[in-house]
């Protein structure tokens, strides 16, 4: 042991030169890292502007009987020393199995550091007073890792496999990101179960004040926890043009992390927000941890049951936290760096994954005209005591045969690859919120449902049904099912699944984003991947670009979908915020395609959905997914059936990508080249003000020629008082012409061009 | 609705006469229940001594908004009024598939009592001022249920399914026990996660003072909750000679129920009881729940991560709590109550179910000189990152392919049927209390033990291996993996599984005995039965009586076992008292049989086990079980093969049993006649002051002769100064003969009668 102390003493003597800096590979972005007074701490800088002031890094732990090992447990905050830093250059093009481009660059320069902290041993047996005894001492390793990259930087801290350091429990990360300035925000309550809120957009000194009404109260699962608590991905806007995004890559078996804003009236981080019954227990005691100077974000993990974030065993590392900068709003959207930081894929065969388009016995549910369940005659289900056969159906459930039929007859007319039916399996009566564990087993159909005659029925057309496992949240019960669940959908020839996690979780105390619910969700994608098995998972936590590691994970929710036009309605700028955030981790089921957006004209729902049927086209591109659904109603589609034909022609899988014009919440234009064919689709989308898009066409192939079929807004269309005023102009195209295209309040354009 | 309301109104009419009285067949037990003030309220009396005095039933619920289904909720523990009660006689004779006898009465009498308790609805929409509205009220029912035996009484709750109960949370259960004075207990503290403690002997009124000596804080997982919480069964000794037990049966999808005592001192119930570094966190607020009077036990359920102690579904009911009573404690050994009051066989095919003997590589890794795991060198262990096969081994693995082949052979030639291997799998190197979620994966052996070559070579010699489970208590992994485990287990030909669960639960914040870790035991004799596999659960909760219905479930552990006498020693009376305690819901994998009881001149272990080898002889017939390990290494068996060959005789299932002395934590003399045979066994065990018995064998066939080998205490012998000393004797003997038989201190004997 003394030859290796002495190669440590060695590797710490430059403790002078404590500032290392990275830069990016075209310059543009320096890194640099610190070790100030035995903090860690990095800054950012972009062209020459601040973008992360110095921020600190490190970690509070917590003691526990079971996993101190003999060491008298410390934070891994403060009383570092610097160890080793190497730097290396990487290049390197993949192909993802399915995406915005045939072909990936990652491209970034990397830091890695070796940081020391001294820790005291825990004596054995008692001291002897008489004797002035020296406390046994150790070191424990900690390497930071910054990749940086032109459009960003990712770092992650690793835990090597050490003697000292083999287990521990995280309280809380503290990684900072000092901001510059007041910047614009556009944040979604920070929460530790649902992220289906309206995006807020305020400057950050504003946050406070406007928490308590950015939450939706009425969602069926509500943890806030703090009156500055935010989500990521974060999506913000300098005064001076710089677009600044903070998020985190490859979150595995490790808690979500939020932020937390220090502003000017902080005076101890997650402190009570009160109000709404499900609101989070403050921290019984405070942090020792020091706060940062307003405009701060500091990370806040979700807990597990007990209030613990994290724990942990070495060899380990936290996921990368990730800021995004660019001065140009479309490097945001363009970005590949969240999916770079991802781990290559896992799945050595992926020649079952396909890009899907998609209906499904959803929406007419959802509106509320028809049911998931099956009777009303029982004020409760146990599974195990009915007998389906016998029990009488109320005459509304959806999941029938004749009703899942046209929806196949739909489908395959359509050439659209799969029906989505929820509602299928036994249980609805009372699925959610009622704690109940044994809700589902994800292998019964109700009686009207007969599961082989629709399975060969829809196989006979070319068409393949979707399986739908809501969980209820019971995630224990979902794990003693998956296997057989799996096997049924093998038996019958399913090959995706929408999962669902409506509700607080069971076992009680967990929450949606906890380190043991993101296992679960990685679980669950790799038993799906077993059985070849695509997965869109809903109510999930938020991705963090996993999507390249398990390429069968090709769709989740994690936001405010499309559902909540029958809920009260999206802001017609939704959609033109969610690429800048949600999107940022990996596709999103928004299920696009309202057509008859005055719901009441057809049910007897009120609310309404905030687009054009132009708009609702638009999205097919600006809200990226090889999973797209059409989810308006079949009869919908087929009094419009014009400007359907854009759905049936787009594609959802691509060789090229081109973001056009781009603004937070104000507007997206992208051009999209499918894959394996010369064709390009054009999509435009904008919020409640209009927009005017000039697009050159200076992308298409130089001396071929396109039929251009543009689907626009008519001159007075708008998203509320005519929203289903569209054109549809056709004309032959080429490289060099441009398109001037009128996008109407909360409208928006689809272009198709098919090269001859 | 009107017509139902008349109804109701005709039921509850007899409001004036409350008070209803239920006899037992022989009418020594006098229960009588009251709606005293709307509480409802039961007391019980044997042969006109107070046995319980007027004690409360009811629920403390808890609000939640998921659970509220449109009612203001409210406690279920006053305004209750009486409806219908029902009277029935029950006499039924039933064969258990293994047991102490070969038939078992069930005879009582029962009483059932509806009650309705009114509810104020939740108003829809705001109150208009102007108008005085009555508030809109519903009913809601609750049934309990008395069954009264001539040794006790049971009751339970039921929630019939119901339009204004279908979901409710259980703050508490606030059953009262009161007893009648300060009678002497044998208790163990009262803790959520573990039963491995001494048990302590004193008067009620010395619980609180004794609590924190009584605990043993040492144990991986600890966590009491009271300075008087004990746990059932309690065995209780009045001073007029009545003996008391409370317990409970068949806690099934419950949280398992302490007793927490009111003495003199008692200001509110679940105080804190301080000191411990896994000590409970106190009720934040106090209940609404009025103190009975001192020497009053009340029902303290465990609780999840949360602090709520139930989920409830309508229809469903509470376990049976139980009071046995008598004034010959033998009745205490003899009694099926708990037995009777579970459901009967829900396995249709038992035939693979067997009593079983078994040796098994395990006490050598107790006491230290051998280990369960492979190698010391990883600090830590991830299971998928580990090539095992070129793993260094530290070349004290116990479960090698040498080591577990002289088991079998040892097993084969003293006729026991099983071998029990631990450590045979990969995961020990840091298998407890690291938090660690996927700490075994069940499937994968050590290089050195070959799987397919021992189990064939086991079966060979007519000998089964016996399937070791630890889970760590990770008891989601434990799930993960269940079914390919159990696979394997079919594939190679094994039929028993011991699981464990040591060390805190994960998901953390859970409890061994919550509700949700009750489901996960039943959830594991299920999947168990499903592919005829029995299972033997260490560390589990205490058994009440659940082997009568799933009668694969053939031992547990729950209480301070031999390994013990590896940890410190048990005391010379604790075999004494565990069949009035633990053996109250069912057998006890005990593992006795230690011959070497000084593990000092064997091993580096300075423990030693305070029981003589005749008193080890006689735990095989006081300590009733269907699984009987012979404990110590068979090196030790060899060197007293005299001795030992009780062992091989005796048998682990019976026709009949009559207990023929008893006196708690004193003596129990039992004599048993072996399943299908003239054969009888006889049993005596003592504390550590001896005992002298008298036996007259008046049981044995009248005219038939017996040969008779007396295992007994040599005249010197004692359990710690002589624990070796022993004689034999053989004589042949007739019905109506007597043996009069000397127990040293912490010694016994053992008596095989063999039908010529």
């Amino acid at each position: 042991m003394k030859r290796k102390n002495l190669f440590l003493a060695l590797l710490l003597l430059p403790l002078t030169a404590l500032a290392v800096e990275m830069k990016s590979p075209n310059g543009n972005i320096v890194l640099s890292f610190n070790v100030d007074r035995g903090v860690p701490t990095y800054s950012m800088t972009y062209k020459g502007k601040e973008v992360v002031k110095p921020s600190r890094m490190g970690f509070e732990l917590t003691k526990d009987k079971h996993a101190s090992m003999g060491v008298n447990e410390t934070d891994l905050m403060d009383g570092f020393m610097m160890g080793e830093t190497k730097t290396t250059a990487f290049d390197e093009t993949w192909e993802p199995v399915w995406g915005e481009t045939r072909t990936i660059r990652n491209h970034y320069n990397e830091l890695s550091v070796t940081l020391f902290k001294e820790i005291i041993l825990k004596r054995r047996g008692p001291a002897d007073p008489n004797i002035q005894e020296r406390p046994q001492t150790a070191l424990r390793t900690m390497i930071i890792r910054f990749r940086v990259y032109d459009d960003g930087i990712g770092f992650r801290y690793e835990f090597p496999q050490q003697r000292f350091l083999n287990y521990f429990l995280i309280k809380e990360e503290h990684t900072e990101f000092a901001m510059a300035g007041d910047h614009t925000a556009w944040w979604l309550p920070g929460d530790y179960d649902t992220q289906e809120q309206i995006t807020q957009q305020s400057r950050l000194s504003e946050i406070r004040g406007r928490m308590k009404k950015a939450v939706n109260w009425d969602n069926s699962s509500v943890a806030v926890f703090s009156p500055t608590g935010v989500q990521t991905s974060l999506q913000m806007k300098t005064d001076d043009g710089l677009y600044i995004n903070i998020h985190e890559a490859a979150c595995l078996d490790y808690a979500t992390m939020h932020l937390e804003l220090v502003d000017a009236q902080t005076k101890a981080l997650s402190t009570e927000l009160g109000g709404g019954s499900n609101a989070y227990t403050p921290n019984p005691k405070p942090s020792p941890y020091e706060l940062p100077a307003p405009f701060t974000f500091v990370s806040h993990l979700t807990p597990d049951a007990t209030g613990l974030k994290g724990c942990m065993q070495t060899p380990c590392n936290t996921p990368w936290r990730t800021v995004m900068v660019s001065d140009d709003a479309r490097d945001m959207l363009a970005s590949n760096l969240i999916l770079n930081l991802n781990e290559p894929c896992k799945i050595e065969d992926t020649s079952w994954i396909h890009p899907t388009k998609y209906c499904g016995v959803w929406w007419e549910m959802i509106v509320g005209k028809s049911n998931w369940h099956y009777t009303d005659d029982f004020p409760s289900i146990h599974l195990d005591q009915i007998d389906w056969q016998s029990v009488k159906p109320h005459g509304r459930h959806a999941a029938n045969n004749e009703k899942v039929k046209r929806y196949i007859d739909f489908a395959a007319k359509n050439g659209l690859d799969e029906v989505l039916v929820e509602g299928w399996n036994v249980g609805w009566e009372d699925w959610a919120n009622m704690w109940k564990r044994d809700v589902f087993d994800f292998v019964t159909p109700y009686p009207d449902f007969d599961i082989k005659m629709l399975n060969d029925y829809a196989h006979s057309k070319g068409v393949k049904i979707l399986m739908h496992h809501e969980t209820s949240s019971s995630t224990q019960n979902y794990e003693r099912h998956i296997k057989e669940a799996y096997e049924l959908m093998n038996k019958y020839g399913y090959d995706a699944v929408k999962t669902g996690y409506v509700g607080d979780i069971i076992p009680r105390g967990d929450h949606h984003y906890s380190q043991s619910m993101n296992n679960h969700y990685l679980y669950v994608i790799r038993e799906a991947a077993k059985h070849h098995i695509m997965v869109n998972s809903h109510e999930a936590t938020r991705p963090t670009g996993l999507c390249r590691t398990y390429p069968n994970l090709v769709g989740g929710e994690s936001a405010r979908g499309t559902e909540y036009e029958a809920f009260g309605g999206n802001n017609p700028d939704h959609t033109c915020i969610l690429p800048f955030t949600r999107l940022q981790g990996g596709p999103m089921d928004y299920t696009p395609g309202i057509f008859e957006t005055k719901l009441n004209t057809w049910s007897n729902n009120t609310s309404w959905a905030r687009i054009t049927i132009a708009g609702s086209l638009a999205l097919y591109l600006t809200m990226y997914s090889p999973l797209q659904m059409a989810a308006d109603l079949p009869e919908h589609y087929e009094k419009y059936d014009d400007a359907f034909q854009f759905i049936r022609d787009v594609a959802c899988d691509w060789d090229d990508s081109k973001y056009l014009e781009a603004e937070p919440a104000d507007y997206i234009t992208v051009a999209r080249k499918a894959k394996g064919t010369n064709n390009w689709f054009i999509g435009g989308k904008c919020d409640e003000n209009g927009h005017q898009s000039i697009i050159k066409l200076d992308f298409l192939d130089k001396g071929r020629k396109y039929n251009c079929t543009i689907y626009a807004d008519a001159k007075d269309a708008h998203y509320e008082k005519n929203p289903k005023a569209y054109t549809i102009t056709k004309k032959v195209v080429k490289a060099g012409d441009v398109l001037k295209l009128t996008e109407a309040p909360g409208g928006g354009f689809a272009v198709s061009l098919i090269a001859q």
